[in-house]
């Protein structure tokens, strides 16, 4: 019998090997990461079917593959060959809104939009914005310890999970955590899970902190004439102000995005900041961004105090991936260095593109020092590939060079797995395979990943 | 040739085994916590130190107890039977302010509050604040991954670690994080070793967040008839409010606070309730909050929005432990629960003084659901002591029934180690120890202590 027929009697969710449907189900959104063919697509509709799939596989030694909505951007949820890929997408129910301690209970398939919307209803926020939020899931954030333009003042996704109800591999359940926002009870199994990208466990159950709703936020908008004095700007403005956003585009962005967009963006301009307050006294702290901008050369500064204006401003920021996606395939990177460096980061992204002949549009979340470096390439063309490739490892690398990171928000998964050792030496990865074999000590979940 | 002798010829720093120095520095501050007798002291004064010493002790199989200022509340710096005891507290170099990328380098036996006060004098701002932060180490800090006052907006201490430096028992040093405030390659061992109470490695250096520093505070003090009433204004407070800090202490310690300090505090209430916002609205944050007091029938209400006379109304706080030392020996406990359960775990505090007969004081970070019960008892009596356990016992158990934690900000230490598996089960404990022989393979750092 074959594995999906076998696994089918003992769920209550579905079991599928037809080929088209593995075959979608094969990869998540990241350009250039290999993946390869699973036997079976599991989609769990209760922490039971999780529990049998995982006995099942371990049992048989099955490779498994656990995916959100499969919008990942560094190959973390790929299949591998004979993998069963394990769905969470159809446990999205949110369990809990406890309006009194501040807190959700969900499963790991809640659309993080659907969770923020439901909790706003209560007057409440959660925070974690990934740029995927309407189309992503907690789980999965979880997963990634996914990111976003709020980090800047309320931090990543890890920085927001109370406790988590997780499977290991034979079958037990484990719990890590409380409800309580303070906790030092025990090792931290619980950030361990986090950005662990589905090789130690799979989430069934997620405690999330809430936050109060931020008033409504003002905005600003500068165009400045070259890298650094953005980048002074963008130093002075978070030393200044209680920003809630402070996000960057570059001039190759700025001219794609305009090109989509005509939203009428100064295509001369080196650089553009977009800021965002949610402070009570929003309107004066951007009014202080504004004089920052000023000193610092800006050829161009709006501001708003307008909520519904604030978003307008913020869609050349959203345009700048769909802007790039029209010129051709793109290969997205995710670096994170030291704000003292942003400059020397740009400069690198510009070096690469310039010598390996690719098209780099830069943007991201200038504030947190996290960008996303964009190449633009041809997939059919083997020259062009290969020059996408040799430019996204020079900037790789030069993230750790600055003392940053390889990846800021987006995972390792197994686009970045060559680049690990650059950033992290043999004891330090030995450690980490050693604790992946204290919760799956025969290696069967998501192997080849994140370490 | 004895340990102390061996070891003397491979140090920087100075090795002792006087039994009166050795007794000195065989526990922290806990009260009730055993501790057995060590053979040695190390003062590193180099991190090639604690390699040299970690080294010896492995060959040699020779527990090591790590300390810092010696200032824990769980006995987690207390030693065993014949370890080296190895202080870190001449490490004390702050080797780097970088007030572009907002970080710090510090060596871990650099005092909180000097780190503090060194970057207040940049502009800068490191957030966390135990109450011991003018005599406690960043090492310390990190170990327990201490509170403080400003976790309710500012997070905890882990939220601050960006990079850890540190040392396994081998000799090994790894390095673990990066300068990058987004950073997620690979598995979180930085994480990992906040709060790990020195059982996995000997931290010898961190890289910490700073942030700009608030404006001044607004503070408020009100006092409530009932803790429920209390309570409630406590919930509506911060759900309306960005507050810098939500303490609450009970009428035990109250009266014992103004029998202290005769402030002038309503000995008739039956809590005080003590805020502050550093927002740039301070003022009218307070205000709401007065609003909020009486709504929720407060008998008195006072606030200010003088930073000086601010640090007045802070006193009553500060005095609250000292103030019920003055009535015996105590017995500090560290509960957290959710923000719903702030009554009723006030008031299982209450009945467990009322049942065994002893004074108990409770107040602490009700903003953060974390509480500090001090039971009051005479150590020379066996049945008080005997009470007092017992009160202890029945105040722990309850944090975990409310879904709360047996420590919010203490740790572990040997002090709680028996109640650890109220709140966490048999296959999360064997995954923390299986985590730790992945770092400790031989089990000789801070045996019996943490999980």
């Amino acid at each position: 019998m074959s594995v999906a027929t076998t696994l089918k009697a003992q769920l209550q969710g579905s079991v599928e090997d037809d080929p088209d449907v593995l075959a979608a189900y094969a990869s998540d959104q990241t350009a250039l990461a290999t993946h390869g063919t699973p036997v079976a697509l599991v989609r769990a509709k209760h922490a039971d079917d999780v529990v049998a799939t995982l006995r099942f596989a371990y049992r048989h030694q099955i490779p498994v593959v656990t995916r959100g909505a499969g919008t990942g951007l560094a190959g973390s949820a790929n299949a591998v060959d004979g993998a069963i890929v394990l769905s969470v997408a159809a446990l999205n129910r949110i369990l809990t809104i406890d309006t009194v301690s501040r807190l959700a209970v969900v499963e790991p398939g809640v659309i993080n939009g659907a969770l923020a919307a439901a909790v706003k209803r209560q007057g409440l926020y959660y925070a974690p914005d990934p740029a995927s939020r309407e189309i992503s899931t907690i789980g999965g954030n979880i997963a990634t310890n996914a990111g976003g333009a709020c980090c800047l003042k309320y931090g990543v996704t890890g920085d927001h999970v109370l406790a988590l109800k997780a499977v290991l591999p034979d079958g037990t359940q484990i719990v890590t955590g409380s409800k309580s926002r303070k906790d030092v009870a025990g090792l931290d199994l619980k950030r361990l899970l986090v950005g662990s990208e589905g090789t130690l466990a799979v989430i069934v159950e997620a405690t999330l902190r809430l936050r109060s709703l931020p008033p409504p936020p003002a905005t600003l908008v500068a165009f400045f004439p070259t890298l650094d004095t953005a980048a002074r700007a963008i130093v002075a403005m978070e030393n200044a102000a209680d920003l809630s956003l402070l996000e960057m585009m570059d001039r190759v962005t700025i001219q794609a995005v305009e090109a989509l967009t005509a939203l009428g963006l100064d295509t001369h301009a080196a650089a553009m900041v977009l800021v965002q307050s949610d402070a009570a006294n929003a309107a004066a702290v951007i009014q202080s961004c504004e004089a920052i901008a000023n000193q610092h050369a800006a050829t161009e500064v709006y501001w708003t105090a307008d909520p519904d204006e604030g978003r307008q401003f913020l869609t050349a920021r959203s345009a700048a991936l769909p802007a790039l996606e029209k010129m051709g395939t793109t290969l997205l990177d995710d670096v994170a260095v030291p704000k003292s460096r942003l400059v020397d980061m740009f400069a690198r992204c510009e070096a690469a593109a310039s010598r390996h002949q690719v098209v780099i549009g830069t943007f991201g979340h200038a504030g947190d020092g996290n960008l996303h470096p964009t190449i633009v390439f041809d997939p059919a063309d083997q020259q062009s590939r290969h020059r996408a490739y040799a430019a996204f490892d020079e900037i790789v690398k030069a993230a750790v060079e600055f003392g940053g990171s390889i990846s800021g928000e987006h995972g390792v998964g197994n686009l970045k797995l060559g680049y690990l050792s650059h950033m992290i030496g043999d004891p330090e990865r030995e450690l980490m395979r050693r604790i992946k074999t204290c919760f799956d000590p025969t290696g069967i979940l998501n192997p080849g990943k994140a370490y």
